[in-house]
């Protein structure tokens, strides 16, 4: 070897990753993150000072400005908001009773895109099934003129196995209802929890089905009309829901980077929604996610300029249906993302790792297992899935995705009720969270392995 | 011996308590009433088929006739309603929020004998107390024109210590407030939960006191204004309250008996109260210890009759001040009882029991004891309080007192609450508290000794 050879040699090392950014590697920025205060404060700021974040709403709009001074505090660069317009749902006052054969109020919450009671509300007989299946089934005129009551027998789960089965109920249901003919639904609440708060949630109304009122009863107000139901006398019941569409609005993503070295080597791109249903503070959904990803990008930035660009956005109107995640694939088709992940199933404890890559065996996998294993963290089998608002630009690109996978078996009984407050976080488990995420920012942003394009194939 | 002295003897023998009733014997009968169902099945019935019961209301009447109806079905005899007068507190609407300078709802529930806002509501500045004594020593001037914030620092407790404590807030804080010229005053729940349900409780008003809004705030909504508070912004909150008094109605004690063969051995009174606050369906408080009781009364009835006549009486009007218990104590002054108790810590297991008598040595209590045992129950050194409802019997006759201290540690997360509802009542623990009653009511119904009178010092 050549002095210049020697020379070239140390040159290039030099500019190799490993020696590309001087300072704490992955593991000890990791068990660092474990002490974080960063992502507490971000939730305790964001839900104390701005409270409920009803997509384009004023309040959603107070959460945007609050997100870009907290952004621009933190140290971030190009913190801006990227506007989109979206019809907007309001919800109304609403109330929900039993006249007869037994007189009580129940506790209930209008779901997303619920059209109005007439003023004063309707009575009508109560028609119940358990299960969508059973609903489904149902003959027209067993719903016609009725309100229906669907029951289910949700069960708490760590990885949330459930919510996609049952949620179904949610989704679909209205508009199966609507169809029959049915006056208005009342679901039980896609939960699990046993609390007088009722869980809202969005559903959408397919072709061709009539918008109805459509709400969410708490399970011990479900539970109670199912005894009641059982006594075999026919149910009247009192239903009046102020909920309505309400034009157009502007919602919007908040977005912030840590610039990276290489502006050829992509874009790492982290988010959460900062929108959120208007019962609760939206807490654990999701400033939770908010405050990890964010708290982690911190991490990295403190360190030094990563390789590639790591952007922060905060996604708006997610709830009503992935608004900001759609708006965010067509502004930025330009961008090339080389991995995409969000946090978006609350504060509790990551317990699983999913990747997608363009292949699975890629050598990067085994350094984040590495990493993560240390938190208990272990690596799933399965494709990743990303989430809501990532979604759409993973799948216009063939982004690589990452899900950090979120302990939910406390997350369905608080998500999207009146409960979703501060007082449910574990600051222990929100560290764990941060820990995490900054291990995989700290590993992919400087690994010079490139992980995707992913075929669609891939990524089933 | 002569033949006549013998015959004497074994007569005497015969009559005597040990031979009086054949039949299971204490320990028997509370093993059977493990596995009770006649209390469940009570508390189904009463909270599904009637729900909340707030004295003095319709509500409150359906149940008085759910009660005797049920009562004669069980085979107790004499089962009558003894309605008295009082007056009527009715909630309605309310709502509060915080105005500036972070908008948001919070939820707030009404305090007994509150009175309403004007039309429209209140909106003031707050004026935040951690605890009682700070706010009994503000100056009036810092206090007038203000929304008086009363926080605190209840913890969950076996013994529901804290109840007495902490509660004075709600009991005495309004009158309070409203001598130094409060607008209005909201107290954080008097309850250990996180959920965003208000815990409503009566309070009155003292001499002088002008009856002003009065509410409590939930838990999670108390912390989220101290953290607000904490910010050093001024705070203004807007609250509506529809709650009013509503003239003079009637509620009733339902009595119900299990004739005793010996007239002259006195009546044994055990109770719970049938009247429930407005906002769950009055499961736990106090539904369970209707049930309880009534349950354990069967299980003496099923085996004969007993020595001692056995009263049951479900109480009308406990919560808005023990309006039933001061009734029965004017309507039953010619009655001799020889023991009474009631039920109303919900269904949570009794963990403990404590004896008023005239002498705490009486030997009655070591049996007792040794039948209670086996359930986990062990002997206090306290005085028996015995209840709200039997209280005014017992200290007009200086009757004997037991009471089984149930555990209290889920208490008061539900107690007042929409959330006390039948999804919380544990059946094993429930049939617990049947089996302990049963214990109790088969040694004292049949005992020969004489616990009482007690002295006004004994009951201290």
């Amino acid at each position: 070897m050549t002095r210049q050879m020697l020379a070239a040699a140390l040159a290039a090392l030099l500019a190799s990753t490993a020696f590309a950014a001087p300072g704490p590697g992955p593991a000890a920025l990791r068990d660092a993150a474990l002490h974080d205060d960063v992502a507490f404060d971000i939730l305790e700021g964001l839900t104390t000072e701005v409270g409920q974040r009803l997509a384009a709403t004023p309040a959603e709009a107070r959460g945007r400005d609050w997100a870009v001074a907290r952004l621009k505090a933190l140290g971030f660069a190009n913190v801006h908001v990227e506007p989109f317009t979206m019809p907007v749902w309001l919800r109304g006052d609403e109330s929900a009773e039993i006249v007869a054969p037994f007189p009580q109020k129940l506790v209930v919450a209008a779901l997303g895109n619920s059209s109005a009671t007439p003023a004063g509300g309707i009575t009508a007989q109560i028609v119940a099934f358990d299960g969508l299946a059973a609903l489904a089934k149902a003959p027209a005129e067993a719903v016609r003129g009725r309100i229906v009551f669907v029951n289910h027998h949700m069960t708490a789960q760590q990885d949330g196995g459930s919510y996609g089965e049952i949620g179904a109920i949610r989704r679909t249901g209205p508009s199966i209802a609507s169809k029959k003919g049915a006056l208005a639904i009342v679901i039980r609440s896609i939960g699990t929890d046993h609390h007088r708060v009722a869980h809202t949630g969005v559903q959408n109304w397919s072709d061709g089905a009539q918008p109805i009122p459509a709400a969410a009863l708490s399970v011990p107000d479900a539970e109670q009309l199912a005894r009641i139901v059982a006594r075999g006398k026919p149910v009247k019941m009192h239903l009046a829901l102020g909920a309505r569409m309400a034009g157009t609005g502007t919602s919007g993503n908040v977005v912030a980077e840590v610039p990276g070295r290489d502006p050829k080597a992509g874009i790492i791109l982290v988010g959460g929604h900062l929108d959120s249903w208007d019962l609760g503070t939206g807490t654990i959904d999701d400033a939770s996610g908010l405050a990890i990803v964010t708290a982690a990008a911190k991490r990295i930035m403190a360190t030094g300029r990563p390789r590639r660009t790591i952007r922060i956005v905060w996604f708006g109107a997610e709830e009503p249906g992935g608004f900001g995640g759609e708006a965010y694939a067509k502004a930025h088709a330009g961008d090339r993302h080389v991995l995409v992940g969000e946090s978006d199933s609350g504060a509790d404890k990551v317990w699983r790792f999913e990747l997608t890559a363009a292949d699975r065996t890629v050598p990067i996998a085994d350094r984040l297992a590495l990493a993560l294993s240390p938190l208990g963290i272990t690596r799933g089998r399965d494709a990743a899935h990303g989430g809501t608002d990532v979604e759409p630009i993973a799948a216009a690109q063939g982004a690589p995705v990452i899900d950090l996978s979120q302990d939910t078996t406390r997350y369905f009984d608080i998500h999207h009720t009146a409960d979703d407050t501060l007082d449910k976080v574990d600051p222990e488990q929100l560290r764990q969270n941060v820990a995490a995420w900054t291990a995989v920012l700290a590993i992919a942003a400087e690994d010079a392995e490139e992980l995707g394009p992913v075929s669609p194939t891939a990524a089933k």
